[in-house]
């Protein structure tokens, strides 16, 4: 399902082309996933998108790893939302994850709800919806299935495994589980493991989603109904721990949405709309059952934990990878001194390790905000690392 | 109804005698209470309590302001929850507020639901529970209906006003507002003005009160419901800003309620199932709509906004008032930053005023927990003002 994409550079209007692929593999009954639970998941299907062209000697893939309600969208317009994907300011042609230089292929993670099998699919033994019939996973779970589908496509190493928050801390597992496939790896904004405040919030979230009565202890597909209530609130609290104090402060302040105030409760300040309305487009592309079991497996990692509590354990077998470890001075969601702990365990492990907090106020968001930094951060990094790797 | 309580100081296991009283001030119609938004409340019913005796030239009465979800039972058993009071560890024989020096007084704030005017009360033109119908309300308003109660018990000037967090900015208030009927003020963990990310917060709970079908626009009482889910869902969020990531951390880390994880969506960490508690414990004792209307008034809150946006001109008639600002570093609720905007704006105004910062991981809670600097910040404060008040 390879086709051209056209796209524009911003330096000269020069049309670029690079072909766009991508599908959802479907692995056979015989090829099933094993969890972390103990148990098996068959058939698997792993639904991605490719944006570049394998080289010959097949050196030049980049996988990414996207965040909690993220996608395989990563550079093309989402077909439910028609808006541009969700990291088009670094991939691109011309940007760090250039697609006319690399093959760059991004899943859907397991337990999502854009094509990869998770609570909305199908349990074959009963034929219906699997709700919370559905194993509970982990995010070493989420990377065996990604590995999965990289090794059916035909490539033994990546040439980098990059991701951001989730996607970060399955660059971690990565490291961990396959350190022999991948020839350098990019954890932007992630953490080796969640933080007491990082489960509350969730646990906010899964307790508003469960709290609606649409919610129907998961098996709201066979009664018709969706509990978009609580799944709004749930991205409502989420929300804010995207945001720091100071960029909210900048972006709403205390303007109104009107002149005066309602005298009511409806929302009468700026931030309430923005909140209501982030809440409102959220149910519209997230399934409420993919929300509870993806920040489960967000709750339960702490790759340190399979190796006796000692993180460097972790990267042992990965000093051949080259690191780059990135974050945000107002991010209070995964905090710098997080990313700091994985620079130690790396560096304590022996691996090659560079590490670079982007000083900014746009907190967490700045995954996908206007940046420069990680721009050059990224573009440093990759340029040396594809030096190394002869793709230069 | 004042009665005689006695109580056992730390130091010495000496019995202390002191006055407790209290009861439900029952303004008559006549006496109606003027709200911001331009209607008046009557009847006005106010619930306190009081601690100690007032002295024969009446310069003793301190003023406690409490917090969102506090109410008038500081320093004695709650009825409801039969927990002790809720500033226990400030107010006493021996503590800082100490009953047999002071007259204290504290009264569940207008729109509260342990016995003020508020929502949940009958509305007199329909003879049915307010509900969605009763005016929002203000910080404002509340400090107005306070100093109602306190000219009702014949107190021309207070000794002090204190008030932490959202007691704070009644505080703040009253300086503005009554700085002649006051001598000295004493702000805890509090802001001149609702945050974006404050108001944020308050929205998602509101939101999920609002999401609640029991709910019912408002009108539960008729249906004999209660939104209980949503309230504790909004509780649960609220809950994580009062607490510091690093006191969150520390108490609970990754820290599971049993050997291993459940791989399920019961609560694994005890920090969800202390969130669970918090929240379930919450709605035994809170009414929704009061939550909705108090964090109104708290978000509406923006002292400066009547003074053409120059906090100074709020504190220019308080320049008698000897002020007390005090913040805790870990309180990102209401962080230092705010308080320090308060002290700024009272030396533009020529108000006396002393500040610290108290250092301390605990976040927010650090009011009601143990911390001995604060102690000491109050009873020197206080000290030097009873002197400087003839009450030494």
């Amino acid at each position: 399902m390879a086709r051209s994409k056209r796209l524009m550079t911003k330096e000269a209007s020069t049309e670029i082309e690079y072909e766009t692929g991508g599908g959802v593999w479907q692995f056979p009954v015989d090829q099933p996933l094993g969890l972390d639970s103990g148990g098996e998941l068959a058939p698997l299907e792993v639904a991605y998108k490719t944006y570049g062209k394998l080289n010959a000697d097949r050196s030049n893939a980049v996988f990414i790893c996207h965040a909690l309600t993220g996608d395989q969208h990563v550079a093309s317009t989402h077909p439910v939302t028609d808006k541009p994907g969700w990291w088009t300011r670094v991939v691109g042609p011309g940007l760090p994850l250039d697609p006319t230089r690399y093959f760059i292929i991004c899943s859907n993670v397991l337990g999502g709800c854009m094509g990869t099998t998770g609570p909305a699919s199908i349990n074959p033994a009963t034929g219906e919806v699997w709700g919370l019939n559905f194993p509970v996973i982990t995010i070493g779970d989420m990377v065996r299935a990604q590995a999965m589908l990289v090794k059916a496509l035909g490539i033994e190493t990546l040439f980098a495994v990059v991701g951001t928050s989730m996607g970060g801390m399955q660059v971690l597992q990565w490291a961990a589980d396959y350190p022999e496939r991948m020839f350098s790896a990019i954890c932007v904004a992630a953490a080796a493991r969640h933080s007491a405040q990082n489960i509350a919030f969730h646990e906010v979230g899964r307790a508003a989603i469960m709290a609606d009565p649409d919610w129907r202890e998961g098996a709201y597909d066979r009664a018709g109904v969706r509990p978009e209530k609580g799944l709004a609130v749930a991205r409502m609290a989420a929300h804010i721990t995207y945001l720091s104090e100071t960029a909210l402060q900048r972006k709403f302040g205390r303007e109104l949405q009107r002149d005066g105030l309602s005298w009511g409760f409806n929302a009468d300040f700026q931030v309430e709309s923005y909140l209501r309305h982030q809440g409102a487009s959220f149910v519209d592309r997230f399934d409420a059952n993919s929300y509870l079991y993806i920040t489960r497996a967000l709750d339960y990692f702490d790759l340190a934990d399979s190796y006796g509590g000692v993180l460097a354990e972790a990267f042992i077998k990965a000093r051949a990878v080259r690191f780059c470890v990135l974050s945000f001075s107002s991010d209070w969601l995964y905090p710098t001194a997080e990313s700091r702990d994985v620079v130690r365990a790396l560096n304590a492990a022996g691996c090659r390790a560079s590490f670079a907090e982007i000083t900014t106020d746009k907190g967490h968001d700045a995954i996908f905000l206007d940046e420069p930094a990680l721009d050059s951060a990224l573009r440093g990094f990759l340029a040396a690392a594809a030096e190394r790797r002869g793709l230069a």
